[in-house]
């Protein structure tokens, strides 16, 4: 029996274009001769749908979608996720299911039983967990069908968890597992993926086929990295990150653990490059649109933002713009320019000092007798902000945010200014990251200016003015941040790892009384385990370490 | 046996101010003489907490406080809702639970079995079901304690849920429930609470006593309107509307319905106005603000959002500027002026011509040879936007947006132009509610010009510009969204309720192709059961009817 998994990257809602997506993907594995494909969760609708899934008719054009794939089911077997709808009044409208189809009809359907219901996952807002667990047997095999989360509780393990649905299913004596996954991409998260599954087969010793999207849904990547586990927990293969890819497998080779190609290579700023890359592509490709905009500082954010974009989308479709005030330094115009010419991109030279002079007219009767003050660095931030969003609206550009995750934990940013964007590119990356990636990026030779990799941090919005006069530095800022963020230790317990019990409370009343500054931010490509958006739901008026 | 009802106004994380506030209930519960006094669902942390409570710390700290307010339970018995850590590995870490504190100590607790996972809900995400349920027995009575949704599976007949704690108690013979809640407000909300709780009552035939939260929570606003209800299901009481209050019964009046007062009355616009107005004041006060300011045109949004603030926050509070282009007519800057003459507040008169000017000086040999086009709209809006933050840095304001509920949802506004701003006052209201409630606070005099009431919506962003120029009008525009948002109906169930279906898919693909916009926008206070912001979660990036 030869098995195919297909990794495909999907589009939300966009049923016609997933139907021809899965269609081409079962093509494929016939030619490649596989007697079942494995197609992944929820690739009829995309995931998440999130709420779409309580429209009657979003779902209902999921079961039409069904029906018409099961008409390729013929000579092949097709694996599959979508929603279906839950018969009985008790419980959420919905299951979350695998569906087995074979000989032109719909064989089997598993539902999920392990509902992630944290950080970006909401799967308890609208499925009901499977109550019911039954082997389907095609062709003389019985076959086990999970549904992602549900090898996530080997043994029980899982704290999260009181069921282990392979626990039900393996006195059944399946054959092998099957399993249809929609596991986001994090920079860590392939090799816990890993350790997971082959957890699972040290406990049932039987071989596991797993499928993954890929692609990016909004803000969330999903990286691919499918797997084939041999019975002895041997990683017979890992699909390639951030590509489609439908690859055949004779299980008797599986099964023999012969010439197995084990897992992919993973170094961590690769990953986060390719996977922004990725997010890049996708968000203006499914959007439908080819052409990007951004504010060039000469710094190091806007800097890294714009090579992410010439790479993503080649440098014909992206458009810098500088934006110099009095406050600019004569370096930083010289950087901005060296990259634009270094990437090939289109930039233009657009002062703001007059129109920043004519605002200062304008308020000057109201503001009169009052210092410079925070007022007018925003001023600046929000004329760029203004102007860059002309040019988007005139051309049809995406304005992109180049806002790291340290300014926006802290909110050291200007809400409407350099806040501004359809997209924020590089917010889940702290300030130490970017500096890593943008060294990444000039590892084949230099395409970022070295002067903007060393030059010391600066919003350039008065006078001399650098990052470190308002923030500690970076290295010590980012690992406070990492430790509140990533790891939710409250501050007693930051403070014993050795911080500076002042600093550790100030940082973390910053992050908290700038919850505003957030919720009104673009969607941010989730490259961490907690970046800012929908997996981390936080109040704004709350009193907590503020 | 006298039991009081405390609905209270806490404040999220703030637990020393929450202790302090409860301490001040149970200090007057005790002096109107009551046995047991019930505080809501979570007082100690604040509804909802969100991910806070994944912060160890954060549960640390409510641990704390019922350690201390179990030194007030002398001489009373104090019941409160706090969450709970989980003492078992398995199943999420903690319990939304009610205490039932006495003699100084912890006599009881029992945890919520319902836990709400929709719309705004996400207690799934954090909570553990419970598993037990035990009556407590207090001075010769059996008390059934509940928490909030446990008393909304009547018999079983909420198809969410697949168990009813009543029905698990109701032989342990108990005397009376006693229920603690977060029951967020929306217009309609207060009547079926009524429906559901009497429900109860006809099954069990005993009273309850129930406690609801009263005051906002950043968008969340709830309306107390706590409950007694006899065990024939009269209404022996219900406390008011957005006001804290403590109120005791003797248990004997309770069951013999001795003089029950029964209901509120329930007025929609009486109500939605009364939950804005705290709306504002909360968010503000919560925040440690006291000043708003706004942008006014002359039409009625921004008309009903001053008037809102004004009565909220105080006329001396409230700044308003006006900002006429050489668009504006003389009608509104005319409408606008009366208005802020009328409510007393300041205002001012910035013409933003000049700075409109220098910006299209700036932009013209970029856009040479380009028609005036949304892009010179959009750059109106947001200079309007730009002085208006300027301001509020300066002075310490925070910007109201006056965006509605209809051009929210049609994306007919501007990205950091009228779309600017910390709070959303009127975002949940659809235009048609705008004008219905524009009317009602003209009832005892008119406040808002009746020229603003009467005109045409428009923009005025190009010359003689209406919204019917590409809107349909407000009456039909407003049905239709509704059947589509509140409803969640597809386009051809509601194309089957009479409307022209060309008309019903292009408003469709609106409301989707600008979820880009509402994901940046400002959380906004929740009047109705379905507001945008955390109860609608959709991806931006999707193609279902788009």
């Amino acid at each position: 029996m030869k098995i195919a998994i297909a990794q495909i990257n999907v589009h939300i809602g966009n049923f016609a274009g997933n139907l021809a997506r899965m269609r081409a993907a079962v093509s494929e594995a016939k030619d490649q001769g596989a007697d079942i494909v494995l197609l992944p969760e929820l690739a009829t609708t995309g995931y998440p749908p999130r709420d779409f899934l309580e429209f009657k008719d979003f779902v209902r054009r999921a079961d039409e979608t069904i029906s018409e794939l099961c008409k390729d089911a013929d000579g092949i077997a097709i694996v599959v996720g979508s929603p279906t709808v839950n018969p009985v009044p008790e419980g959420k409208d919905l299951y979350n299911s695998a569906y087995f189809l074979a000989d032109g009809q719909v064989l089997a359907v598993q539902h999920k039983t392990l509902l992630p219901t944290y950080d970006i996952f909401d799967e308890y807002r609208y499925f009901e967990p499977a109550s019911a667990w039954q082997v389907v047997e095609y062709e003389g095999k019985r076959i086990a069908l999970t549904i992602c989360e549900d090898l996530w509780n080997v043994g029980n393990e899982n704290p999260l968890y009181k069921i282990c649905p392979m626990d039900e299913m393996i006195d059944q004596q399946p054959d092998f597992i099957l399993n249809v996954s929609a596991s986001p991409f994090s920079f860590d998260h392939a090799e816990g993926r890993v350790h997971v599954l082959r957890a699972n087969m040290e406990r049932y010793h039987i071989p596991l086929f797993y499928t993954n999207h890929v692609g990016a849904q909004t803000e969330i990547l999903f990286d691919g990295g499918s797997l084939v586990i041999s019975a002895d927990g041997t990683v017979y293969d890992e699909l390639p990150y951030f590509q489609e890819c439908v690859r055949t497998y004779e299980l008797e080779d599986v099964l023999a653990v012969r010439e197995p190609k084990g897992e992919q290579p993973r170094d961590k700023m690769t990953l986060i490059h390719d996977g922004l890359v990725m997010g890049l592509q996708n968000y203006f490709g499914k959007l439908g649109f080819t052409k990007a905009i951004l504010g060039l500082s000469g710094g190091i954010d806007s800097a890294v933002t714009a090579v992410l974009a010439a790479r993503a989308l080649g440098e014909d479709n992206v458009r810098c713009i500088l934006m110099p005030s009095q406050f600019s330094s004569d370096h930083s115009v010289n950087d901005a320019r060296e990259l634009a010419v270094n990437l090939g991109t289109q930039f233009d030279i657009i002062p703001i000092e007059e129109i920043y002079q004519k605002y200062n007219e304008t308020l000057e009767p109201h503001f009169w007798g009052r210092d410079f003050d925070v007022t007018e660095e925003n001023l600046q931030a929000r004329i760029r902000g203004v102007l860059l969003m002309a040019f988007s609206n005139k051309f049809g550009h995406i304005l992109l945010n180049t806002s790291n995750k340290s300014e926006m934990a802290v909110g050291y940013g200007t809400l409407y200014g350099d806040m501004c964007g359809g997209l924020s590119v590089i917010g889940d990356l702290y300030k130490t990251e970017v500096f890593e990636l943008a060294r990444y990026m000039n590892k084949d030779g230099e395409v970022i200016p070295e002067n903007t990799i060393s030059k010391p941090p600066s919003a350039e919005l008065r006078p001399d003015q650098k990052d470190s006069d308002s923030l500690p530095d970076y290295d010590i800022l980012d690992e406070i941040l990492f430790q509140y963020i990533e790891n939710e230790l409250g501050p007693k317990e930051i403070v014993a790892l050795g911080y500076d019990e002042k600093l550790v409370a100030r940082i973390l009343r910053l992050v908290n009384i700038n919850e505003f500054k957030r919720y009104q931010t673009a969607p941010v490509l989730r490259v961490s385990n907690k970046a800012f958006g929908m997996g981390r739901r936080l109040p704004i008026v709350a009193k907590y370490l503020a």
